[in-house]
């Protein structure tokens, strides 16, 4: 092998295929792995490898696949393999869309959800000084994998498992489907790709082989067997979902994330915790949400798209919405949604309470059971409550409305009109007790309870 | 071996031990695997393998056993063994019982979940064939089991582990007490079971050499270790839910259900889920539930008698009980409990609220916080919810009570008579708003405060 | 070795790491395993096994671990070592504390929470015999752990792993730190050490070659290898709870609680369960819970310092919170919080409820939705619902309260004045119907709806 100069890099991601061991409605490459779809961490991957051109190949049965790569990559790098003849036949109906780049090419996988820039890296770099370089990987079980005949590192042959020989089929080390080389070379060889061959198909290996034939040298790198796993059942989902957390969950606790039970811990592809957070178990994290140094997150928890401050405590049972913008050291306790609501330093909201668009100043407690009534049933309305105001239990909050900072509200009441501040606002019916009702009620449904027995029982008599 | 014509089938199930090890007040067979009692999985294996005779042997001193027994079988087909004196003794107290039945009786245990028809069935085929029908398993650890000593899948002597040579201790075919054979020929040679050992006990494995002793020969058929496991301790019970549970995983995630934490999810035996069903992570099922295709049940779910039409949303933190029954793309949000309540096509209830006994039309939207006061502290009634009626947040619906198509309750209302269709009821006093009432509260709390202060500090003093 | 008479034990406690791998504000020995402190569980396993004197050496840089320790074992048994200079300059800093002390003195870690009084025991026990006792254990991996070079269980010689000989590297029999002898022999073989190597520290095992250099002969005694595991990081402390968690989950199934799914129970170091209890999936206990015979803990419960009386029935998503203490066959439900109430027998709130500071009275009925308004902001006053009392649904009962035995409270009732036996109380503002007004206001809402809309697209054509 020679060093080269560096030269451009490009991706071609096959998604063509229709994953129908998913029995889903949900097309293989938009299943999620940590709340991404497996198609934008393959397209991810491509773009923080360096490769100025990402190309996907979808098939032609799949509107949704289409529209997703389109948001990312445009239309013009989206081309369609339809009817589906091979990988082979995915990368050739690359070629058009290629024709003005000059530079290295890597074929990758959209169902490959762990392929990320650090396991294609090495591809690249390996491209860069051997004609084609392919990504292999050491099996725990090769199966059904093509086995990697090497010569140290140097590619002879890739041999299909039901064509290998015993001493072939012996070889742990297979291939993962992704190589890189020159863009030239790779379409120049996919020209001669033959589809003579039990399915018909075209086959991207064969390039191997033929290259070998014009006296070129493939070259391997290797992965771990976890890194390169494709998902085409919700079973192998579920498996590269956990080696996703396991990852993750490894990460956080490597960056002082003190978490008792991380294996019931579940993170989303783009969460952030800082460091010295104390995440309890059975914990769950959707999109979008950060969590700043010293908060606590207790158990049973529930965030999406949210932030959390510093030293904040949240939970059990805190459900987290968009929009939830949770001050230092506020807390937010148990039975509680907040969403699109901003809630000020210190501010306590603990118990049993729907905090919706609106916010909560400094200081503020925000009694068991309150209601933020956000919805009219047509339009959404904002509530706003002013620092260090206490409302009382029970409350309904009708929104438009304002609190004043430092006002009350009574508990049970629902205010409909703006609290001046530190005004005490309630709407209560005054309190009536009526004496010995209750024991009366008590007698009238206690004999209403036996005739209703003495009927059923006569009915029972005259059946039987 | 010879084909021999079919003959009718019996199961007579092993069901007297007291599992003193469980150290529970609830009988051994009555624990439960996925929900459902071990005795009741082994009658439902004899049924389903084509058992037209069930024979459930109890012990004296459980009253739950039999009747849990009874109901299934009915009281003609339990037999007590009391004292217990040994498999083969239990077997033997089934002889009268079965004295009219012609064909094939197979041994099995119920405390063994995981016996399946599909376990049962091979011994049936082969006692079809063969002498005696034995089942046998592969131990990981054979540990005490009774080693099978083959000559191919013909069984020459089962040897207890204590009595086997070293060369048959290091024997891992063991024998997991199943067996069937013609009932004539079982109970002719429980005859000859003798009880000369330590324990005084009659074997049921005896008969296997009393067969051999007369000439006849006993087969052999292999299940996988974990389908033959017994429960006798809490421990290992726990062991067997885990194998069953994660079948069941297995099984839905085949069929199209997606779920990113499969071993964070709870199934029960009689559990539905179709295809392209999402499940979170943390979500348990009782019995009798149904979730139609396309619903999505988010994290912290539990959902027991209930129904879940198609495309629903249900959860987080949902609690759906029993009569549940939640509409096409209805919504049940979080920290809402749903109870014998129809919820209609696209109605929503998204927060913090009871709806129990009665019907929530299509279209409507319970507020946060709504409670249907359903029990009066005798009687439970009803409350009706008529379609696109809008129920202001922290309503108290008094039930018996209706709500017209299209009304709406002002949110904090006490409703106890019905409001008409489209009509707008509540129950509201007006707000008050007292000012600078909560600033004289405030410095009033505060000197107070102080004043405690300072009088336990005096105190304080006065003790030092 | 020969038998020698009984002596006194004591123990040094190194603790003075400032484990900076944990990444955490919190000081490595005070991080937590089933919910208690390393460093106090390192205290708890010395006093267990009978050690009179208890040494805490901490480092100069953490005043809360001296502040936990000094609790626990007195100003006089902390010393301080700083700057570190390695383990027997640590154990060497303790050698003023224990001049007056006559007996054996045992080295433990306090990074090693699973280091029990039952690790320790067999180690006095053979110092009693031996010049000195080590605890060895063999490791799956051994790495860098000291190799332990026996003669039987004779030791003659610790070889760090960067030292071994290739043999020696293959050994697996390690060295745990933890080591015991009389303590005038301890310090004397101490004031010998050198530290002459690469890091310039003082290790404690070169009082292993030192004793065989003066004649001595040390003993080695085998713990399993999760014993001796020490914690340096988030990663391997999760490693360690889980083993603990493990550990005490089997306990409790030994001793009959039922766990269908065990793994989801998380356990605190005091957790006190009776057998016949069952426990669902998902439930976290933290300090300071009794749970007594026959009760139930339903899926996704919380418990702290609580008491669960028999037959109680909790949950799902209750939480109880400290002071709760929950009488015999009483009922917490779902989304219901208590605190600091004691619930009579029978009792029952079964839905969406805070309660807390107070009592409930046996047999009573917390309606759904109940919240004792326990906070005025300054001050927590108690609520007090006397015997067979029923409390109406949404009801807010605002402290001080007493609610009468056999009251009763109207549904979203305000109650500030106590309610007397048998009578009912209400705070209602009559129920008023706009008949035809929610068909009106829908037509509006809708106008305003289609007139936004219109607006919006207005906006885009002009922007167009």
């Amino acid at each position: 092998m020679q060093k080269s100069p560096p030269t451009g890099r490009a991706a071609v991601i096959l998604a063509a295929g229709q994953g129908t061991r998913m029995k889903s409605p949900v097309p293989k490459v938009l299943h999620k792995i940590g709340g991404r779809t497996m198609l934008d961490r393959a397209i991810d991957a491509a773009f923080e490898v360096g490769c100025e051109r990402v190309i996907v190949v979808v098939g032609g049965h799949s509107p949704s696949v289409r529209a997703t790569a389109e948001k990312r990559v445009g239309a013009a790098n989206i081309v369609v393999q339809d009817p589906p003849q091979g990988t082979g036949h995915a990368v050739n109906v690359a070629r058009d869309a290629l024709k003005d780049f000059d530079g290295t090419v890597i074929v990758t996988y959209g169902d490959s959800p762990l392929m990320a820039a650090k396991v294609l890296e090495p591809v690249f770099t390996l491209a860069a000084a051997a004609d084609i370089a392919v990504l292999g990987f050491v099996a725990h079980d090769p199966g059904a994998y093509g086995r990697l005949v090497l010569d140290g590192d140097r590619l002879d042959e890739i041999v299909e498992a039901r064509e290998a020989s015993k001493e072939q089929f012996a070889i742990r080390a297979c291939n993962s489907g992704v190589l890189a080389c020159d863009r030239e070379l790779l379409f120049s060889l996919l020209s001669d790709v033959k589809n003579e061959n039990s399915k018909g198909e075209y086959y991207l290996t064969d390039i191997v082989g033929l290259a070998r034939g014009r006296g070129l040298q493939p070259w391997v790198t290797m992965a771990q067997e976890h890194e390169v796993l494709g998902a085409n059942s919700q079973a192998e989902l579920a498996v590269i979902e956990k080696v996703w957390q396991d990852g993750v969950r490894r990460g956080f606790m490597d960056n002082g994330v003190h978490m008792p039970a991380p294996e019931t811990v579940f993170f989303s592809w783009d969460t952030q915790v800082e460091a010295g957070v104390v995440i309890e178990p059975n914990v769950v994290f959707g999109d979008g949400v950060h969590v700043a140094l010293g908060a606590v997150i207790r158990a049973f928890s529930h965030l999406e798209g949210c932030k959390v401050g510093e030293g904040a405590l949240i939970g059990p049972y805190a459900r987290l919405r968009p929009g939830a913008d949770i001050g230092k050291d506020a807390h937010i306790g148990n039975f509680v949604e907040v969403k699109n609501v901003t809630v000020g330093e210190g501010a306590k909201a603990n118990h049993l309470s729907y905090l919706g668009d609106g916010s909560v100043g400094a200081g503020a407690n925000i009694g068991a059971g309150t209601i933020f009534c956000n919805y009219d049933g047509f339009f959404k309305h904002r509530t706003v409550v002013g620092e260090r105001a206490f409302i009382g239990s029970n409350s309904s909050l009708v929104a438009p409305v304002t609190i004043g900072h430092g006002a009350i509200t009574g508990s049970g009441s629902v205010i409909t009109q703006d609290v001046p501040p530190d005004a005490l606002a309630l709407t209560r019916a005054p309190q009536v007790a009526k004496e010995s009702w209750a024991a009366v009620f008590r007698e009238r449904k206690l004999a209403e309870k036996a005739a209703k027995r003495s009927s059923s029982e006569a009915v029972a008599q005259e059946k039987s």
